[in-house]
């Protein structure tokens, strides 16, 4: 870590920083210049406060050149991190293509959409059971018996299942749930990270709507530090002044993220724009910018012809889709 | 509530629409123009998913007319809210100087500091010990033993004191506390919000870095609607592009609020700027915006003469905020 | 255009709205409903100040049904616009391969990589001559002269030019330019915008780091509004709190864009991320989004190896882009 | 300007960067560290392309210690920058109450809101001769003639005027006018900023929508290099994700810039918020923020009650604001 004092900082002040600095267990190496002074930090400086040392009036500015993530970090785990979920291999090649309902809303329902999708190459089944809602009043999902018709269809069909937690205290419910989501507004429920990596299960980390993409890697260090380093990070879209899309889906996370960590990389275009007919460019952008997988939702609802050109997508959409990611992938093999 | 569908929209398509929207117990109230047709919903539309119906093909666009918040809503409670904790009242004129140290360190410290704000005019004494970091690797706060030395400090001066709760499974440890707060990155953590409904103690709200006004109104409902009213809202800055700040603070969101809701609502310029520089002059711009309360963190440390000027003032830098702040208010009488 | 009256607008107030869009030769469709009442706006609503209609206090909301540009607008000319610049086509299936360095720099250096890249398989050379810089202290770009050694570049490669104006008393000096650029700062620049749309070549029109893509239609609404319909659109990044990348590629613009406009769209991923390595996820990225060509930053400067791995790539590198960008859309054929 | 390469950086990397930046008449100070190497660049760093050198593969990071703009620099100008515009004095102490109608209308409107703001005390007047609109079709404005107009109005009521520029082939029009306005959408057409340096008017310089307070600054040094010292910088709102008001007033910026120069700053409410309710409080907030004036729009239509609420104030409205901004100056002083 770098931190560059400010033109005019006495020696005394200086002398009352380095003394706090090696009170951290840290080295410091001082390099007088003519308009600044730079201090080089030398140690585990994970533990160093950025911002507290950033608000000092004597420093101009603070910079790591180590990054403060350690576990999720590339420059110390070189090869890719391959996650194993039931039948499904995430990342260091292997490609997933998620799909499946927005909600579970009955056993007929899930199941069907499990087959279909099945059909079409879906390697795991996504489908949410605790819905993370803005308003008290809306549907807030079937909980623990969405959980329960997730389980059947995995039976069903064989694909592996992922569902979103919203609170810890309802593990137990999750037992057979292959992969556990924490969604976007939980991307800093530091708790409930701390308690996740506790477990063995691979998580899926969605980016927080406001999150950099160091925040998203911290995000993923707090489960790490815990023991569990079966990590899938995810892009949905962050919060811009653009209107057209619900989000705007930040593709250049794909290689950033790639190039910082060794841990798998998904995109999940139906949340990002919230409109169907954008879902299928932007996942076959998502495959050429070298995705791991990506995260389609896919109703099936025949009775309920509204709903076609919703953001999800019907089987036989989806089908299209996959078809034209797979020769994508094909070509950048 | 408004659904404007494009035109081209099939009557059986409409029909489907018009079926789904009374299947939730709304009336439809339908008008066909030469270019569109307009829906008015009319019913409890609070419990309608606007992201699904605006995600739907033949839909242009919906308008909620009659806001999706209910208890918070200014329009069925048009008094201001004031809340009481312990000594002090917010909101409905009552105007709350809170100050403290961000963390919590030691009995002396704490005790000191309360003394020094409550002798400038402080009505609430703030103090962390369960601290949400970034890193999993930096100082998480001084926790329950944290909280004992905030009620000693309390006992020692009078001042009610608030400070954050970051998981549920430790609201024994704020028996004592007279206001909970919930940080900007558990403002959508809807579990929590719903546990601190059924409580009675009156909840300090941060805005999330990324959240709208209305969103934040909607995790106020979240609580209200459990059954606890005395919910304070905090303007604490939002992201943007701009880095010569911490965050951007919004001021215009106190009018804003003032309008919608009769909650009161309070400013933490400190972590809003992340510079003590910038604490007084927005201190003083959010009290002629019309805040209910400042939020200001004041550190005593003689023995650190390094933290001088870092985003915390001094009580010395307090004492003078303080008799300014005083003096806008009594021009704003 | 829809405007949706509050509830508790006096019907003197409204006779005075409608008395007042009427004046704008508009016909007004009331429609009296128990929340609100509603407008229907009949006529050419483009001239209605949306802002102004939005500022009234008796207005809940307006919206647009009919879009506010024309002849920008894919319902009035349902077929795409192929764009003729040289002997390059963009648009309507034509795709374009666009490169050069990020500034002329002499003879040599212009001729050599416009050489290089045509070798590639690009279409259109690039070449800054005229540029906007943050700092008047920064070089500005060779101007006249820049634009004559492209011209040269031109001759002795057959390659269309495309370059930047910053000011429309330049003009005479782009009389050899196939496609005239109007660079991200300029886009909302008016009256520059409307001399463009009085000249017969193709313009390239950037997006403003902070503009919607609804304010990037009206931009080229000015251009062709003025008789020239030769607009290309170009998607160049946004501003967003995201500082890993040096702004925001948002690459779901391009089916955003076109579904709404018939005009042909490009994007720049060298000025988006700034980052050499992460051209080529993203020139493909954007290709796979349904692109009709990309902007590729390439330089050639042997003497100088420290420009490896900036902003601009190699001819090699490029070379290699230029390859699977061929093969990602022989597969989207 | 600091230079912090990474780890691996090869001497003949090195050594050809080096040279590179010795080319540009800087001394180069070298210091090498265990981890990173640093270079301290010392001279005319001004000239230096931050970008360029920021992509280079080899440096991690790079830090202007100095700012890029000297002239408006408080470093190398300590003393507040006064501007006098007629009878007005705008900075150092001087605070400006600047107001009048968004558009010059007719000469009966121009000069009744010109006598009615100045009996409220406001010291300048401001109205829109040339607009600039998002639309083609819209109302551009009465240009010349409303210039004109303006003049009239100063005539009569001896206010200065301020209006906007959007051209520089229009300057002639503006001999009479007392500062000439850029708008937020030309604050970084540097053409124009040169052309505008090289008059001797004051110039009031908006902040553009997506523009950071350094890119402010380097606007106002273009004017400055040409030789006019006489900038007002002003704040009038920021684009976020935050739709309730129409822009976002980004008030910290009043006390970073007049820490970072000694130009005044003025605070344009109006325009931020869009809403007429809004326009008191953040004109409060404003001036508590220390800002060296605020520009109000105000008009006075009687025989359009329509207007009444929307984004402008009425004479009435604005004679009270002007009060309690009085008793906030005087509270402040």
């Amino acid at each position: 870590m770098i931190a560059i004092l400010k033109h005019g900082t006495t020696p005394a002040q200086m002398e009352h920083l380095v003394a706090w600095l090696k009170h951290m267990d840290l080295d410091v190496h001082i390099s007088q210049g003519r308009e600044v002074t730079i201090l080089g930090l030398i140690g585990d400086t994970s533990r160093v406060d950025m911002e507290l040392l950033k608000s000092l009036e004597m420093v101009e500015t603070v910079k790591r050149v180590s990054e403060p993530y350690k576990q999720a970090n590339r420059k110390f785990h070189p090869n890719d991190t391959i996650i194993q979920a039931g039948s499904a291999r995430i990342g260091g090649g292997y490609f997933s293509l998620i799909a499946g309902p927005c909600s579970v809303e009955s056993e007929e329902q899930i199941i069907e959409v499990a087959k279909a999708v099945k059909a079409s190459g879906a390697t795991i089944l996504r489908g949410g059971a605790f819905k993370p809602r803005t308003s008290p009043y809306a549907f807030q999902g079937m909980k623990g018996e969405g959980i329960q018709l997730l389980v059947k269809a995995k039976q069903a069909t064989g694909l592996p299942i992922v569902t979103e937690i919203m609170n810890i205290s309802t593990l137990d419910l999750f037992a057979d749930v292959d992969i556990i989501q924490v969604g976007a507004r939980n991307m800093q429920n530091f708790d409930l990270l701390k308690e996740l990596g506790k477990t063995k299960k691979p998580i899926l980390l969605k980016r927080g709507l406001a999150n950099t993409l160091q925040e998203l890697l911290m995000s993923a260090e707090y489960i790490m530090s815990e023991g569990n380093d079966q990590v899938i990070l995810c892009e949905r879209g962050i919060r811009t002044f653009e209107t057209a899309t619900r989000n705007t889906l930040d593709l250049s996370a794909v290689p950033v993220l790639h190039n910082l960590t060794h841990l798998p990389v998904v995109v999940d275009p139906s949340h990002a724009t919230g409109k169907a007919h954008l879902v299928e460019p932007m996942a076959c952008a998502a495959t050429a910018a070298g995705a791991d997988g990506i995260m389609i939702e896919v109703h099936n609802n025949p009775s309920c012809a509204l709903c076609d050109g919703a953001q999800s997508l019907t089987p036989p959409q989806f089908d299209d889709l996959a078809r034209k990611v797979r020769k994508l992938r094909e070509v950048m093999a």
